[in-house]
């Protein structure tokens, strides 16, 4: 089959990672007679350099008329002082909104390899950690009304009731392809908005009988990650909730360079980025970890082009690639083998 | 001195733990030469059974003409399931806002006793945890004009500028009296209230030169808490943000039942709480922890009546009672003295 992929470098070590997954990528092709063709984009301070603002109409067209985007990281120093209105983050809030990408799909999985990455204690940790962290990506908090004042400011966190129903469906499908157990997050003994949330879950409920749904406060949510992670399998919730427990869950990894996402909607393009981001500070140096770009690229294959046993066959030669000890500088201990980023990127290839 | 102490038992274990905290003030009083009289209230699910309501008039004002109040812990499975509108949470927040409470202080601390209790490696958590976060307590996403209806629903993260230079203040002052370094905790780079908050404590930085201020969004404030924890001392943030980080920096110390909270205005009246709920699976069992709720006692004495020498007494009792290693059932370890709550109270007493 013949893909079109839009690919968004941006900014620090994204079009190093970015490189990498690529590669892997065409070896996939090539192993399994598939073309992928790429065209780019520009998104975050490249285009701000380029274009003047954080994403232009024709990246927006591009990623429209493209069966997947792969992004690397955007944001560094180098924009941080700018007009907020053309900050890089814009250009990624951006995208997500105009290809109506409301589910974003954060897995927090803690590789064997890598249990003393850590920062549980081994009693706690156990056998490894695998949840994947559902947050709803184009409402809530970010997208509500806004206003901004020199006496006064405001976020809404405004949902209708079809915007909640359909992320906390995409919810109950992928808890149904898991281990069967959601936890829906919100606030209902506070928030309106969390209420309808609730009251959606309980109703939707009724059609997932073979789904256990578990109702659990965002602050109470906040606890049990840290003092008992292995409860959760699936959780769904808002997109502020979502972007902080989220992250919350994938430092229990203690390798965010290892941690993958993708943000999909209802139609066919998907977007697919690791969670970390630009890190500026090592940019150009060739040691940054492509292995969560790299995962990105398996999650692509497997919820955009559906081509599973393709997006088995990455994830298990990361998995070979750190049994044998190879490691990045991010997540080297002792005892380990320390590469770079187009070394690591190279054995991960090698092992399709 | 004459003190008048409003008490609101509350519900679960609320009225045992309060018991204990009573007896040890008496103790200080008796000790240090003041007087405290105490008058009841009722809060939550008890008021909720008492005049079908979780906060009555009367109850605000005994509170408003009190010195400070002390409450137990609300809530309980039995009012789980009536009208929202009456739940007894809805009795904590009316309380709060009646009194203007507008700071929530909330330390996070990991006794030395206890080190082992923490969820965190060993080499996270170093020679222990001491942080103080401050919630916005009376603002934000709680208290913003909210709706509910079939179709849609939202909440309204809203601040006037007074309302942070306020909390954002008191975050200066608390941190000028720790190691003067001030964390503002806020997600500027998508929220307009967030905006606000940053240029508010930009701002207001300028008369606090003595103390460093770092800026954070939310979403790594969640991560770096459980990576490196101990880069914190004090954080001032918004309501929601705050009651979510709040409780994750609680679970790093593993010992919920340890951590007091208080909760102050402009006004005299200070609400002194422990952060645990109501237990409603131990209540009457004589087996709660009932050390946050005597802390509480302590952040009373020191907040509210300025007994700084009668506060740090009964912290090194508490102090002292753990070293000689008594717990109780939730921080019980082998090798250590397990005692129920009366025992606790009385062990801490008898070390004043
Ligand atoms: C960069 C920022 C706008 C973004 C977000 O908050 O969504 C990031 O934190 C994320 O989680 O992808
Ligand atoms: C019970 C609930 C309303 C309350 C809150 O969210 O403020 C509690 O979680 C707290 O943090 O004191």
């Amino acid at each position: 089959m013949d893909f079109k992929i839009a690919v968004l470098k941006g900014d620090g070590i994204g079009p190093e990672i970015v490189n990498e997954a690529i590669k892997v990528l065409d070896k996939i092709g090539e192993k399994f007679g598939h073309k992928f063709n790429y065209e780019q984009g520009y998104l975050g301070g490249e285009s701000i350099d380029k274009f003047g603002k954080p994403l232009t109409d024709e990246t927006v067209e591009l990623c429209k008329n493209s069966d997947a985007v792969l992004l690397g990281a955007v944001g560094g120093p180098k924009w941080d002082v700018i007009d907020p209105a053309i900050r890089p983050e814009k250009g990624l809030l951006g995208i997500r909104k105009a290809l109506e990408l409301y589910t974003n799909l954060r897995p927090a999985i803690l590789y064997n390899a890598l249990k003393d990455a850590s920062p549980l204690k081994p009693e706690i940790i156990g056998d490894g950690l695998d949840m994947m962290v559902i947050r709803e990506l184009t409402g809530g908090l970010y997208f509500g009304k806004k206003e901004l004042t020199k006496d006064y400011a405001y976020d809404t966190m405004y949902y209708t009731r079809g915007e909640i129903e359909r992320i906390v469906k995409k919810g109950f499908e992928i808890a149904r392809l898991r281990s069967k157990k959601l936890t829906s997050v919100e606030k209902a003994n506070v928030l309106d908005s969390s209420k309808l949330w609730k009251e959606v879950a309980i109703e939707m409920g009724k059609d997932y009988p073979d789904v256990e749904l578990i109702h659990m406060y965002a602050d109470n949510a906040a606890m049990q990650l840290v003092i008992n992670p292995r409860q959760f399998d699936t959780i769904v919730t808002e997109n502020t909730f979502g972007d902080i427990l989220s992250d919350e869950a994938s430092m229990l990894t203690g390798s965010i360079g290892m941690l993958p996402s993708a943000s999909l909607g209802d139609g066919k393009v998907g977007l697919y980025e690791p969670i970390h981001g630009s890190a500026p500070d090592i940019a150009g140096k060739g040691i940054a970890n492509p292995i969560a770009t790299i995962l990105s690229v398996a999650m692509m294959l497997r919820y955009s082009f559906n081509l599973t046993e393709e997006a088995d066959t990455i994830e298990k030669a990361v998995e070979a690639v750190l049994n044998e000890g190879y490691r990045t500088g991010d997540i080297y201990s002792e005892g380990t083998k320390k590469v770079g980023t187009v070394e690591m990127g190279e054995l991960i290839k090698e092992r399709l």
